[in-house]
């Protein structure tokens, strides 16, 4: 599997399981998650630097997830992210989970970008260049 | 605060919380599930029975939730559940997050009903005609 | 079951459910912060207050648990914390975990008092008389 | 970093800081396990296949934690097993977890083999035979 922009891997943790012996529904969440981390390194905007450097941060406004077929202990996952849309304040990510070419789910994610104190603010200028050519880019 | 039917009530763990000091977004879909497990057993059939006694499991197939305002540590939540719609081998449920009266989130979850082997089957009539009471009572 | 000082209460949730069909045992921990959590509200010192009033922090330094049955889920849970010893600037709780009166687990934490940068700091003197009295109270 | 035998890595996820803005102590327990895992892909008995075809499971009968540093959002850490030792019907694994040549906790877990009713049952001939030579390694 060779890695393709916007992909990342991840292997289905135990604790991840649950007693219907597949990956709980709400790992998901946490996995799109994974994802959007590699996707804005890859961008050149660490999320961590954004919060730490610029008091931007993303919170999750929204959230959607449909789930196809089921995920297994120890399984290798791919999670393919790309951005929807980018507005001023808010942004759209979508998220495909394949397991060795079979989707598992779909999801995406809405997100404000507010300040330390929860308080909406405009995306800082540089990142929402990037985000504007990456969504153009965007297939 | 009194127990009204279909609602239950959780506090937010401290592992619960992420760096930016409030709930993360991804335990929203555990608190659903709360909701869920509580609400069906207020039904008489208690989850866990279903699964043991009648092979019958209701895997997620959809989820959806909005976050309106923030959870912290120790805030006591209150999860409401109602059943939006039934039918054979489906069934929707809608979720209110709230703490003092205080929106925080909805959601929904749509369960498919599958049996031990993950294939779909009918719900189990004593189940299913539940349910549909439910859903005519439902507000 | 009528509540004891000390005791909380909790169910297990699905998701802390693994493949082997028990509650994984990293969650243990987690029921351990909800007796502590509960424990310091009875001592009439919410933890909560004292991290956004007192700026006093007790991160975890040492852990330990032993199984000796299984849980599983939507089993009640009781989860008894005492305080086995306090400093200055550490203290010790002690945990056990029971299923209708059948032990499941003993675990143990011990806290190091710190300030919002890490800094190890007295437990201020209010709080630390609190505890010096619950510990000769300890069984 | 080039990977030795018995190390593996993975990265503090968001959702595993809590409102401290550290890394929850759970979830090295939750590290501890992605190390095991592997290294019992290393040893060429992956684990899930002893679970699934020789129904040997291994529940987490006592485990322990020192943390002595803490861990933060995206930092990449690793996580190095060993075999202390092994008898029959039980192991003993020891973990350290480091950040950067930083060590940030040591951990163990001890392990009972059980059938897959929970009853105790002998560690699997060529499995034990593997584990042996493992622990003869041993650093």
């Amino acid at each position: 599997m060779e890695p393709r922009p916007g992909t990342t891997f991840t292997r289905v943790r135990y604790p991840e399981t649950d007693r219907m012996g597949i990956a709980h529904h709400s790992h998901y969440l946490v996995w799109f998650e994974l994802g959007r981390t590699e996707w804005m390194r890859e961008l050149g905007a660490p999320y961590g630097e954004l919060e730490d450097r610029e008091a931007a941060f993303f919170p999750v406004v929204e959230v959607g997830a449909a789930y196809k077929a089921s995920a297994r202990y120890d399984e290798l996952l791919s999670i393919a992210t790309r951005l929807a849309w980018v507005e001023r304040v808010r942004m759209r990510l979508e998220y495909r989970i394949e397991r060795d070419g079979t989707l598992l789910a779909t999801g995406h994610t809405v997100h404000a970008c507010v300040d330390r104190d929860g308080r909406p603010r405009r995306i800082p200028d540089e990142l929402l260049a990037r985000l504007q050519a990456a969504a153009e880019r965007a297939p």
